[in-house]
């Protein structure tokens, strides 16, 4: 029955039913996979679940498949893996994979270099068409990809780019040189990873240069892996903007202690930021004790003020991301977040004043309803700045997301309740009552 | 200096500063491009900026754009205009384009049918690979892409596909049938958008072939759409999980009242079931009322409990999104997620329970603790099964995060922590405060 399944399917759902066995298991099938078929099925997996297979399968299989596998995918399974089975495997490598891979290797983790593939085929400027296509030909089949081919000088300088296609329809006497684009989308090889899918997306094309310091090409970066680039940085957007640190690994291959390790920091840190609002009320106990109606409305004021704060981050932080803002834009951002913060203020304000009078009386309308104005608004305002701010001093925006703002917003937004609150019920407090801070 | 600049400066920076112009401002450069860059420019900026461009060019000008550019784009366009314009534009087209545009018009929003182009290169199995180029050469210019060129038989049915690069690569001789892949990743023109997304990312292709119900080729799907299509998805259940619609247009393109509206719905349904806070607070005042300090510490908890809730579903939403895990995942991912509430629980109960104690008292240190480890664990819990089930229920999972769980919490949680106060303080409260729903 597996047998026969594992000839019907295609490699992609093998792929992914073998992801989602646990890793013991997935050997059994993978062996019974014709060679072939079975690196086809290995290129498809993860890197963490390549890891994973090839512990449960011959030294001399993984011998091979490592072999075989692309130099960019080759290095990506490498950084998975324990330094001593990566060295033994990198030496194990027949010497030409093992200096592409030393190369790839050679610059830093989520540069350009390290997600380029040495593998391409180059063209000259003085080479006609037909020659440009017997060139491919010749070196075409040990390249990642044909698709965009750079030309260079003698010195290996980038001079241009002709795509496959362009070369395929032009009229076979006509020089590269002349066909050839010379307005380039190449990054240099130490550009962020995130930045090089970024100008795969946005000009959309399927290949981009790889260039050194001195303009000499050194590989190219292929569409598949920017779209595997953004996967993983937006999990890790995502994952910040929920106040997790990112898994790096997929969700069924942690174990429990691995989840809630990547989340304890943070719910610790968020925990101790939030006994600030501890020392908030605890200042104003004989307030809250003289008039226990106060109490009743703290979770609604601070959901209130952290959905706000949430909002505005979150629409911030996905306009950076997407390079639709950026930091000169601060002035324009923040004028029109202080607007929909009195928008959105007025309107939970004019609507709490009317419901809030009918149970609590009129003095805890005007004290709830003008709390909720002045709350969304600040906290609107502290949700767009602070990821702008924190962009601008080269952080991570996405670590002062939702949670960290809606817990400085909390005991922020408190103050300005009970404040309010004071002000409002002087004649009903104590002296105690109304000097929270003992003054 | 404008002209000079335009000169020197790539398509996709122009582009790129165009859009951050106000949109008034942007047809001068364009004006001043050359015909053939001026395309080039237009192809790259966003639909939104497309159409505004086009309102402040002249009628001719506005209809040869729209007339060269591809047919996917071109409806994406006009999905973005009002109707009226989007009729008088469709009617000035030739008659080629305006047949290619209603055909993919008529195919629902977000499908494969709306995203692809049905401008392609098809084969027959029969030719060889010499007849297979020439055919290239000869329609290749009008396709969208000719580096995956899908094999049909007489009734358009799709047999298989052939790469460019496989087919440069093979010997003239051969022929189509014997070298094409028959295994291939094929959509169904109503198939989500997200799918075929999907699809193109997973199996790391360029290009996916659309079928119809009869399995007969009507367009195909390239990358550059597909890497689109995920940053809209992004863009939505990242704004879903920040508890804000998702914009549709860039930031700087919307109003501060069309941001104030995007947000009012969310902020206002989350407003009101943060009331339930008020009622269940409201129905403990008279505990409240005597033992003042209970008070003190409900915002942290409600913040504790709303941050692991935030957490177990940002990363079970995304687990989801990637598709790591699915709906009979359930028992797996539940059981897990307990097990990760009870580590995150106790270990924070252990913390609170000294701290507590040293300021406040041994009974106030028990009830802070084993507040903070049920609450977390019921958090954790319901952060990671909603929207799960929400998914089963054929709503997007999205709708069920962070916000939505924080708020379901808040309530809960403080029934839960008012519970065990009472249990703990029994013998300090009078009746009254010790049922508080007048039981
Ligand atoms: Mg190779
Ligand atoms: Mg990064
Ligand atoms: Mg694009
Ligand atoms: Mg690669
Ligand atoms: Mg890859
Ligand atoms: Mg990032
Ligand atoms: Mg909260
Ligand atoms: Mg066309
Ligand atoms: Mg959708
Ligand atoms: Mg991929
Ligand atoms: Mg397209
Ligand atoms: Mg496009
Ligand atoms: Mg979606």
């Amino acid at each position: 029955a597996l047998r026969s399944w594992l000839e019907e399917t295609g490699a992609l759902d093998i792929a992914d039913e073998l992801a989602r066995l646990d890793p013991e298991d997935r050997a059994i099938p993978f062996r019974l996979l014709a060679k072939d078929r079975a690196l086809e099925v290995f290129e498809l997996l993860d890197p963490i679940h390549q890891q994973e297979l090839l512990e449960s399968l011959r030294e001399e299989r993984v011998r091979e498949l490592v072999e075989s596998m692309e130099p960019d995918d080759r290095v990506r399974l490498l950084d998975e893996m324990p330094a001593k089975v990566a060295n033994r495997l990198r030496a194990g490598l027949s010497s030409d994979e093992r200096q592409l891979t030393a190369i790839l290797l050679g610059y830093p983790p989520e540069s350009a270099g390290r997600m380029m593939t040495p593998e391409y085929v180059n063209l000259r400027a003085s080479m006609s068409v037909a020659d440009a296509l017997a060139k491919v030909r010749r070196s075409g089949e040990a390249a990642e990809t044909i698709y965009l081919l750079p030309v260079t000088d003698d010195q290996r300088k980038l001079l241009g780019v002709i795509s496959l296609r362009d070369l395929v329809l032009a009229d076979s006497a006509r020089r590269v040189g002349d066909l050839m684009r010379t307005e380039v989308h190449s990054v240099d090889v130490d550009a962020d990873q995130e930045e090089v899918a970024r100008l795969i997306q946005e000009a959309d094309v399927l290949v981009v240069p790889v260039v050194d310091h001195e303009d000499r090409l050194v590989g190219v970066v292929t569409v598949d892996d920017a779209m595997e680039v953004f996967e993983r940085e937006v999990t890790e957007d995502v994952s910040r903007a929920g106040g997790v640190e990112p898994l790096e690994r997929p969700y069924l291959s942690v174990g429990p202690f691995h989840l809630a390790r990547k989340r304890a920091v943070w719910l610790l840190f968020l925990g101790i930021a939030a006994a600030l609002t501890v020392n908030v009320l605890t200042a104003f106990e004989a307030t809250l004790e003289q008039i226990s109606t106060l109490a009743v409305f703290i979770p609604l004021l601070i959901d209130t003020g952290g959905n706000s704060g949430a909002q505005a981050s979150t629409v911030v932080i996905r306009a950076m991301a997407v390079d639709e803002i950026r930091f000169r834009d601060l002035p324009r951002v923040v004028s029109r977040e202080l607007l929909v913060g009195v928008m959105l203020g007025a309107m939970l304000g004019a609507l709490a004043f009317p419901l809030v009078t009918l149970f609590f009386g009129a003095e805890f309308g005007v004290i709830i309803a003008s709390t909720l104005f002045v709350i969304v608004i600040w906290a609107t305002f502290a949700g767009a700045a602070l990821p702008m701010l924190a962009k601008r001093l080269g952080l991570d925006p996405a670590v002062l997301s939702a949670p960290i703002i809606t817990t400085l917003v909390d005991a922020t937004g408190l103050l300005i309740y009970l404040g309010i609150a004071i002000t409002v019920l002087a004649d009903q407090l104590t002296l105690a009552a109304l000097s929270p801070f003992g003054l």
